[in-house]
């Protein structure tokens, strides 16, 4: 099928301004009552696919308590090692927020079961999110064609459940995708670096597909191995970065890929993501060869192209990848707060990486164009971007700004930690970038519930904003005169 | 003369809408202009006096030179010590946007003339601000009037001079009766404090009376005796918190009490920055009651007393006043980065007080409001918010924050600092705050520099931002169709 949930039809148009205060309603529901038939029973399954937004909650919930019992359990942890229960939960939120901070080493600690449970963990939490935020905007949709009436309640109960089998199909059918040639990608450079074991090269392929594409920094090995060769390197960091892109933009590239459309009619959210993606990247790079080229701790003793190739990685990576911890600590004060702002502007909507969302940074950045260049619209490609948007954006990063000071000033407060590591840890939480810098310790219960509870807001707070703040706003009963006030 | 800039009139109501793109303009000129009348021959001061933006930043760049040159020259300076280029001029910079950061001991440093240098920058720095802010829209109601043709141009001739006449009677008046009412107040105490020495008490009465309504931080005392008396401490206060209300405030207040206006008629711009101003105070002591009631070298060996006056001190002064530089490095980590960001917000607008103004992050959090409880308007105290506001809020707070990361990484850069140091700096400068941990020092000319020039962007930016983005908007040429995006 054709990318069903991201077209440019006017329904969708109407329904991504306004999509979803049937995050908390029930959607399906009040379509189907609108039409002053009585309700019909329905079966769990259909009450829990009305209400998207719970089901979101539900899913995380379960998986957690599952991936949770599973780390607890003998099989995952070798003999001589034991988890905590609040090594196990961290390690469990890490997972399934795709965020992969471990304040274990994950080679060492755990068992190849245990790596198992990281990995379904991380598939299982990628695959949900993406096909939740299709879901949301399925809903509206539904509920779009039902006010219109163009829908009997029936028929929204029965095609219902196929399109959200078809959302599942083009979710599933592209991570596979993308996955299997990250995996095909990977054996040769991982069998020359492994020496020829290809039971050990088949497994850390797999590991790093999955790891990559969905954006979970988890590592099978501790030498940073693939940030050592080209050839493991490369497929990495191209398939981290297509999962920053979000779902809508990759379908949306494969489509006018198909139909020979030129980059001039990719559509806004394309272009916007691509450009400010770009732009980050590019800064990042820069940064990374002007301040820490000379860095003794980070490159002793290396030639170009090993510098070359940690810069790309150091650019590429912290915007939510994570892979690679052992540098980290090693950065410059000032490279630690630089790499906190790109973990908390992050990636792509709906992606699985985490953040304000590129798209919210640039509307911020529009309207501060907007403003200063005297225009009332926000323009940008010859688009013009609606007022809500504009609003949600405001509201998206004001609320996650307050969030991150809030969960550093926390951590200073417990850990005793300085306010670079406590921010760099809560940003790296809050955009599920994965790399810490110490603040999150296995001794430190108090802070691992802080970065966890910041992780699972990272996760799902930015979309719950979106999707409950920005539905059609209601005209207002009353309307209020303005009265001027001086701001500034 | 009743206030006749910031009265209710529906000419001012647009004004402070869309008050100035005349910061750069020729706004009588171009009024006249419009008149198709020959442009006259003009005299230096009307042409400046046109130019309310140049004349702003001509006032201040002719008071930096004046007051660096008069703190180099041998009598400001007591004999043994020397006065550095970079010392001079960073203090003037200080004194004049009222800033007050010291990086020398006012007391041992400087003579008394070189206090007394000290003392008239703060007056016309502080007096400047108010009186341009009051110019620049004194401007825009000419404009409107002229374009409403209600005026000729040669009655604009008249008329404007004569109204800054009345503008700057307003803000000198105001100025003087509030700093001679601290002085009146002052003396009483101090005369005890200093053990009888009328002399030494009178000028620091005096020296407190300016400083403390201009928000400035010099202190004449080493002691920080303001701080161990309610009699010193309590009119200081009160001056410094008046001052930081801003002149539309007091002067809506003034009127309302002379009256009897009900607090429920007060105007919008008084109700948002006096609630906003009550909240910031309330948390700010909270937060000193709760996390530094035990610091030890705060408070130590101090009674209730002692610690309640600290701590009320600690909750009003930072916001901008910087008194008392004394106990400043001594607060917990997490303490110096909840002040920054008091800092960072600052006081009221058109006031001696910095920061992104209260009315600022007022508008920002109505934004959060109304996009979570899905309402279109931003509505507040049954008046809405004009979007163009909401747009310029946006702006500022943007524009600001940037300023301040890369304020606080160049620091980092260039003195090693750690980042909440360098933080509390440069939203110290940025907002006008005057206190320092340590990271403005005399043998660092770089980050003198640096902060020299945050002190003048927070001086003037805001202002400068809000009044050259908010003009009113032009209809589009072309209005381009909406296309939706996904953010968050
Ligand atoms: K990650
Ligand atoms: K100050």
């Amino acid at each position: 099928m054709a990318d069903p949930v991201f077209d440019q039809s006017s329904s969708n148009r109407e329904a991504s301004r306004g999509y979803a205060w049937w995050f908390s309603g029930n959607t399906f529901a009040q379509a189907a009552d609108g039409d002053g038939r009585p309700p019909r029973q329905r079966t769990i399954i259909q009450h829990l696919v009305s209400h998207p937004g719970r089901l979101t909650i539900m899913y995380f919930i379960v998986l957690v308590v599952a991936a949770t019992t599973m780390l607890l359990i003998p099989p995952s942890t070798p003999e001589g090692e034991t988890t905590t229960f609040s090594t196990a939960m961290f390690t469990a939120v890490s997972a399934l927020s795709t965020c992969g901070i471990s304040i274990v080493n994950s080679t060492t600690h755990w068992t190849t079961f245990g790596q198992a449970v990281l990995l379904v963990s991380v598939q299982l939490g990628g695959i949900g999110v993406m096909t939740f935020a299709s879901l949301i905007t399925l809903a509206i949709n539904h509920h779009m064609k039902s006010t219109q009436r163009l829908l009997t309640a029936s028929e929204l109960g029965t095609s219902k459940l196929s399109e959200i089998r078809g959302v599942l199909t083009v979710v599933i059918g592209t991570t596979m995708f993308i996955e299997s040639v990250t995996f095909v990608a990977l054996f040769p450079g991982l069998l020359k670096v492994n020496e020829g074991d290809w039971r050990k090269s088949l497994w850390e392929s797999l590991f790093f597909a999955v790891m990559s594409y969905n954006n979970a920094g988890f590592t099978p090995d501790t030498a940073g191995l693939h940030v050592n060769s080209w050839g493991v390197g490369l497929p990495i960091m191209l398939s981290a970065f297509l999962g920053t892109l979000g779902f809508p933009v990759i379908l949306n590239l494969l489509k006018c890929a198909r139909g020979h459309v030129p980059p001039k009619r990719w559509s806004l959210h394309t272009k916007i993501t691509l450009s400010v993606t770009f732009i980050i990247v590019a800064m990042s790079l820069t940064w990374f060869l002007l301040v820490e080229w000379d860095n003794p701790f980070l490159f002793k003793d290396a030639d170009f192209n090993t510098r070359m190739r940690y810069a790309m990685v150091a650019a590429v990576m912290p915007r939510s990848s994570g892979f690679d911890l052992s540098w980290v600590p090693q950065v410059n004060e000032p490279t630690k707060v630089f790499m906190s702002v790109i973990m908390f502007i992050g990636g792509g909507s709906t992606s699985t990486a985490g953040g304000i969302r590129v798209t919210t940074f640039a509307v911020i950045l529009l309207i501060c164009k907007a403003s200063f260049t005297g225009h009332k619209d926000i323009n940008t490609f010859h688009h013009r971007i609606h007022t809500n948007v504009a609003m949600t954006a405001v509201s998206i990063t004001s609320t996650c700004l307050l969030l991150v000071l809030v969960s550093s000033l926390s951590l200073m407060l417990v850990s005793g930690a300085s306010l670079t590591n406590a921010l760099f840890d809560s940003c790296s939480a809050f955009g599920l970038g994965g790399y810490t810098v110490g603040v999150a310790r296995e001794d430190n219960p108090a802070a691992l519930a802080i970065l966890a509870a910041t992780m699972v807001v990272g996760r799902l707070g930015p979309m719950t904003i979106a999707y409950s703040i920005s539905r059609p706003r209601s005209l207002e009963a009353v309307r209020y005169p303005t009265e001027p006030i001086v701001v500034g």
